[in-house]
């Protein structure tokens, strides 16, 4: 594709040329595109998943990753995070990580096959993927701490708003925020996937040795899915909140987990799902 | 989860408990979820994916999977979809698929590990993932045909959002629909997963034999992905709107395809990314 550039400082973003139309009338601008590039995370030489990302915090995405989906239980089993060797082309550079374990650290690769959403006594079904999630060692929270002012969590999206920085120029990306119990924005992520933005978040929370992070609040600017619940609970998260809504199997596994869900968390107003105990 | 009742008569809709907060006031009030339930897609008796979407026209899901990956090339490879056997609980029932071939149609089963990103040549980047596309035998569609007006474009929207029977309700579900280039609505479907909206729009219209879609335009509620101008492709469908912003590599696809790629499309404005000589 001849008009597009790959030589921008920031790799999350892209201008391409676009024709703007306002009711009849139209013209040639440029605008501003969130790149979206596949990435390879290999364990040794083994690839585990390729997943279409927004590039940065690439290493962080593939320790979330590992992390959240219950392959690697934390840190210190990983002895280093680089990038794949590769004599290929430039473009490709950058979007394959390999994770090193420590010595002595086995994987159970079946887990790889990303099955969790069936467990034998019970088939295919929501709640067999909610025991999957017990059997994968995601843990049932304490309930009713931390207790937080509802004041908190209204704050919280215009606070998420403002550190977005792809976000504002694309339109086209998701942003996962982490904060504290008393509101103070910790970290800040964004990407194409809503599950990468997360896994971005807690790949860094869990290299940096903060997990679990049973003191924070986690908001995501999209919608609650399963598969958010999952990752939140892996790294301890007792506070998931979203700008959009829930689903039915997000609810159900808050619950099960001890989980606060919220939900429709705009225009000052919101919805608790769960864990209303822990919402003063 | 004992508060929550699966026995409504609209699978796609639960009603949840829930306490709604407006500034500092609060009431317990009922709301509807969008249903997330995972669905087992088998080839005979192989298990070839378990996606998390929301229930409903479950068997043009898993017809439309297979197509716009590349699996079957269309009806006739077909002879029956059907539900999976099974002696298991009654939340199950209704979550596995079981599509079995016409006979002498053979599977290449090494395409299902959807290793889609990568090729050989090139390794793991966007222009991989677009070239590994030809060779699943993703069609390169006619330039300049069909020709819509404008004025067409600006009224898909409001024409989708007019048929959405679970979004209204919920606000949790992504759409998809398919309209002539005159701009009539022909189909909608609706997913918890927006790629899951779009397999079981082009399922139903692959098993009703109007498979290539050359005349016509899908819209999509949501953001536009790589995953999803591929969908659309393999249906030969030369026309792809968003509400919401295209990838980087979305846009890059529709380049290389001849696909027409709008985004934005919204308050009597849109973008053009690609192939505006269809856009009168």
């Amino acid at each position: 594709m001849n008009q597009l550039s790959w030589l921008g400082v920031n790799r999350a973003i892209l201008t391409v040329p676009v024709q703007k139309i306002e009711g009849s009338s139209s013209a040639a601008q440029q605008d501003l595109l969130a790149v979206e590039e596949p990435l390879e995370i290999r364990i040794c030489d083994r690839t585990v998943s390729i997943t279409m990302r927004t590039p940065g915090q690439d290493f962080e995405l593939a320790a979330g990753f590992l992390f959240t989906e219950g392959i690697l239980g934390g840190a210190e089993q990983i002895r280093q995070i680089r990038w794949s060797a590769s004599d290929r082309n430039p473009r490709q550079a950058g979007n394959s990580v390999t994770v090193e374990l420590a010595s002595g650290v086995e994987i159970d690769f079946a887990r790889l096959e990303r099955h969790f959403y069936t467990s034998s006594s019970c088939g295919v079904c929501g709640k067999a993927s909610i025991e999957a999630l017990r059997t994968q060692g995601c843990p049932v929270l304490p309930r009713d701490a931390p207790l937080i002012d509802r004041a908190v969590i209204h704050r919280l999206p215009d606070l998420l708003r403002g550190h977005q920085t792809v976000f504002d120029r694309t339109g086209g990306l998701h942003a996962a925020g982490l904060f504290s119990a008393s509101g103070e924005l910790l970290a800040e992520r964004e990407d194409i996937g809503r599950h990468n933005a997360v896994d971005k978040l807690i790949g860094a929370e869990m290299l940096a040795g903060h997990t679990p992070l049973a003191q924070s609040i986690l908001l995501v600017s999209g919608r609650t899915s399963f598969e958010l619940v999952q990752k939140a609970l892996m790294a301890g998260i007792p506070i998931l909140a979203a700008v959009g809504a829930p689903s039915s199997l997000a609810v159900e596994t808050a619950h099960r987990f001890h989980m606060t869900l919220i939900g429709f968390l705009r225009d000052g107003r919101f919805n608790i799902y769960s864990g209303a105990s822990r919402i003063q």
